[in-house]
């Protein structure tokens, strides 16, 4: 049957609906349906469709492993972190997810307590620590904390050229006590990459293309959900315009000053300049 | 402002509405409410996210000048041929539009009337005659007719490596009584290609995904809207079917066949051998 006879979104709908698998027929023909939908609110003209074909061609072409430009575009959508919600609606105790980001590496080291993943990178000395439990408060012991973060200039490991190890990434675990001792650098807020389609689109809006200071979280402990979550600094900037959505009122710490004369740092080391310290619980939801 | 004090897509709708130019404005905010919408309707899973993420990737890293995966994407869903039907409200007299497809190629050589555009190249001859007019039915002389098409393997000219001068593509004009005719050789109904993340996708369905035998056609003629269509053979395969939603029953014309001996083919040439023709009144739409 041609086009004129039958509307093309049912005849689109039709077609797509005949995928093997059933969830695979779900997410096409509700595809179709939001798409054509989109199409027909905004009459959507030849020229404006064109445009799009060669912005997500430039996108697709700017990913690779080390850079993923349609994840961005995703983020700055606020697709990401819906999903991320869609897909945590976990109990009010629990620690909330946030986005995993594009800067993810797997395979990081596992450390010692306390253990300094700055490695001698420039930055003030921030200690994070605290303990991990369930949502009945009990501790946790032997739980890996998968921490990345980026450096002062705003750069992850896989933006930097010819790393060859891990660079603010580690593996830190619980004692039996449930508890960690996490040294770094502190985070700065940063901008996201602007030179590539994602970055071309926002420069014509008003919109605020910085991320508030943060450090990454990924948890997965047998028994539990995993959470993949961040810590922001409280009184940082860009907290009420994260580009990417990523923000939560619960995840916002206080990173306090410290002096090492008066507060030894908690991993004993003999500092001599001030620090920061954050405590953190994070509270994992069973399976 | 953090994403758990107010909606998440409301959100994202007020970022986006800054765009400077109100368009984009409207294209963006209607995107990220349409986008939210089927995450939440379908309850969109990271997995399934992050799926979606490699597809496209896969999608836009194939597509260059030579191939445009994500113009087959849009095609096979149905989105190109709704952004055609979109801009082409034209009346009901006029030739209706169809899609491009991404196998146009600008400056084809002008040929003189009856030329023939297969140059050797194996297959029925076929000729195409007619008229160019308006809606009125006056005939317009000095038409010109973009024409390009596939061959007997369903091989267009960039699919086709070290082709250094038009291969079945040329442009025609219409003579002074506005009337044209242009020699080929009868196309074929083909496959798409199906070797990458859209055959991959069409492959868990049972859709069908070949297209039914046509001639592409651009006439962009002064003072009337650009016209952009095929003309399918009738009583071909997939004309049911076809896979991008290109077919339309005004667009169907008998492909007739003819014998030298009894009907001297159009051009005067000494054919020995049947031949096809087909005639057609393309209608322009004054603007």
């Amino acid at each position: 049957m041609s086009t004129d006879e039958h509307d093309l979104t049912e005849l689109a709908v039709d077609r797509w609906s005949t995928a093997e698998s059933p969830r695979l027929a779900e997410l096409m023909t509700s595809l179709v349906r939001h798409l054509h939908a989109y199409a027909r609110e905004v009459n959507l003209t030849e020229d404006e469709w064109a445009a799009a074909i060669t912005w997500l061609t430039a996108a697709g072409r700017l990913s690779d492993d080390k850079r993923q430009e349609l994840v961005l575009a995703s983020d700055v959508l606020g697709l990401s972190m819906l999903t991320v919600e869609l897909g945590h609606r976990f109990s009010e105790r629990a620690t909330p997810a946030t986005v995993l980001g594009p800067f993810h590496i797997d395979g990081s080291p596992a450390v010692p307590y306390a253990h300094d993943m700055s490695d001698g990178l420039p930055g003030t000395p921030l200690f994070l620590t605290g303990t991990v439990t369930d949502t009945a408060g009990t501790p946790l012991p032997h739980v890996v904390l998968d921490v990345w973060q980026a450096d002062t200039d705003g750069a992850y490991e896989s933006q930097v050229p010819g790393v060859d190890e891990a660079r603010l990434r580690a593996k830190y675990t619980t004692r039996g006590d449930g508890t960690y001792c996490i040294r770094t650098v502190a985070p700065l807020g940063y901008a996201i990459p602007m030179d590539g389609p994602v970055g071309e689109l926002i420069h014509r809006t008003r919109i605020s293309h910085f991320r508030p200071a943060h450090v990454h979280f990924l948890i997965d402990h047998p028994g539990h959900h995993r959470l993949i979550t961040h810590l922001f600094r409280e009184g940082g900037q860009y907290l009420d315009s994260d580009v990417v959505f990523g923000t939560k009122d619960s995840l916002v710490v206080p990173f306090t000053e410290r002096h090492p004369a008066s507060a030894p740092p908690p991993d004993g080391s003999k500092l001599t300049e001030p620090y920061l310290q954050a405590e953190y619980t994070f509270v994992l939801e069973p399976e």
